[in-house]
């Protein structure tokens, strides 16, 4: 063979393995949109509740590279979706940087008092150290997963995480939110800390085989324009311009949740290459964020998943159709529930891929 | 004084008295808009406090003339606002209705088991005449109160009710969206009896004296597009077109809470003459509704109002730039909260009416 034909045809293997979701976040429309489902690996799984029973304690689970790398693998082997997300939690960044963080069975996270500042900023170099654990499982899962399935990375946005830095996990945010309005220079502070923080942590996860991050702001709710122009579009672009700074061409995926109408200025304004849409959005306006060169990501409710039948089979192809013209990633808008039965997930999938 | 000149007299003088919130909801752009606050009668006032004090029982007091009439009352009394809103509470139709309804202190409403279809429509005529009490407060209020000032009666919308009425007062509304999908039959025809009951109820709040009535859609939060189709905008039309039919012609305001980017259908779908904006709607949404035809209410942070200060003052002057170009009625986005500072409420009503 010669060497134009084998680097021709090692293009064309690439171009053909090259998985659907980057495509997509490349602006592709494709025919089958690619799909992956928040909390893909979770609770709806009985393989993934025999795994999680033998690590009790959750934060140990997450940083141990070859539970989550297997955890993160489980609905890769069951199911075809597109796209893997390592196995990890959004709050891992507040211990990292110092801060106490517990689950409590049944009850969801719990976190001692906030340092300061002065001592959050000590720890921000240390950060991706002592979160190497998630290096580790990327590297198992990138090395266990087909070459036309992507990998993808994920941190907690700096508010979101920040609310349950300030709040202790019990409560609906209006605590934080209300500091933000009192206490501006602080709030400020904290988030610049978070900023830089999470961007050397999103950094360490590509060097480890990320190929997209998606940006968790889970806590958009509920926050007036200003707060959520300070808040949320500020730190958002400040943390992309530090991953692009680094060197990191991975896309990026924003998931302001809860954002209402605020999610077109967001897409206008934080230079993502992709925007995950929640329950909420309506269809036309995703088709504007497709307008503005966005991929969109979304948006199906998890709780007709849960229901099935025939309204869940309408809803999957009236997204296909209004969402497919452009370049579009199937999801649901919010995690999948633990009591969601498997074989709605399958039927569904089934549908996005074509397979029925 | 000639008959034609005391008839001139006359229409001059109801013009100049005529109430300003009527004028925005009219569709009129005036150089101060009118104001009032969701939940102005309330915890914040010292005078309130010890009038609640007086009455155990939440229920009983909403439904004591005497009483509602007089914490209707007290913040027109002591604040410069435009119109009052009567003192009820949206959980008096269920409870009309034949559901159990009963408020623990400090934790808020529970209600008992919803009864049938049939048992509640039985109900609808009657529901009316048991609210009567509501009627003779609005009675009270609109004799003591000055003509240039409003009345604004209210109900709550079908979909929030039956939110209640399914969960009985202490869930995320998960569990009512969950039977939206499962049991769609049977939750169409509850909003169908409430939609029905509602319309009653505030046809007999119009006959004792309001001049206005809000609709609260206080959990449109989370509500997908379909859902929000078929719970929010059927509902609220059918519910408008009642009265229309049944000849009233005061204005209507739709507060559809935490609709999110999907306030704008809701702007043009339902025929309201006003739509209130939550704390979230972006300030340029706010003027493509007004774009729409109709006048727009909002959307003050609460959280800001409480905390105080300069952004306090700068928030209150960029809504009076950015919506007093149009028909438009100040208000919170959000009922006032508890602890409230009663300088902070005096320093908006005096900037918001140009005394400062």
């Amino acid at each position: 063979m010669s060497p134009a034909l084998r680097d021709g045809l090692r293009v064309w293997m690439t171009q053909l393995q090259r998985p659907s979701l980057l495509k997509s976040l490349a602006g592709e429309t494709q025919t089958r949109p690619p799909v992956w489902f928040m909390r893909q690996a979770g609770r709806y799984l009985p393989e993934y509740r025999a795994l999680r029973a033998t690590a009790p304690d959750f934060i140990a689970f997450c940083l141990d590279p070859e539970k989550a790398a297997e955890a993160t693998l489980q609905p890769m082997r069951r199911l075809p979706f597109s796209a893997s997300i390592v196995f990890a939690d959004i709050l891992l960044i507040p211990r990292a940087l110092g801060q106490e963080v517990w689950f409590e069975t049944g009850e969801g996270p719990r976190l001692g008092p906030i340092p300061s500042v002065e001592d959050l900023t000590a720890h921000i170099d240390q950060a991706p150290i002592a979160l190497a654990a998630v290096g580790e499982t990327l590297k198992r899962v990138r090395a266990a997963l087909e070459p036309d399935r992507a990998l993808i990375g994920f941190a907690g946005a700096p508010w979101t995480v920040l609310t349950y830095m300030l709040e202790g996990g019990s409560s609906d945010r209006s605590q934080a939110r209300s500091l933000a309005y009192s206490e501006p220079d602080r709030i400020d502070a904290l988030i610049d800390v978070l900023v830089q923080a999470t961007a050397k942590y999103l950094i360490m996860q590509v060097e480890a085989g990320a190929q997209a991050l998606q940006l968790f702001e889970s806590w958009a709710e509920g926050l007036a324009e200003p707060l959520f122009e300070r808040l949320v579009i500020g730190p958002h672009k400040k943390l992309i311009g530090l991953l692009r700074d680094a060197g990191v061409t991975v896309p990026v995926i924003g998931f302001p949740r809860g954002a209402g109408a605020l999610v077109e200025d967001y897409a206008a304004a934080v230079p993502v290459q992709g925007v995950a849409l929640d329950t909420q959005v309506p269809l036309a306006v995703g088709r504007r964020i497709q307008g503005l060169g966005r991929a969109i990501q979304g948006t199906l409710d998890p709780l007709l998943l849960r229901a099935g039948g025939p309204a869940l089979d309408r809803r999957v192809d009236e997204l296909l159709e209004a969402w497919g013209q452009g370049p579009y990633i199937f999801n649901l808008g919010h995690g999948i529930l633990p009591d969601t039965p498997i074989d709605h997930v399958e039927r569904v999938l089934a549908r996005v891929t074509g397979a029925v």
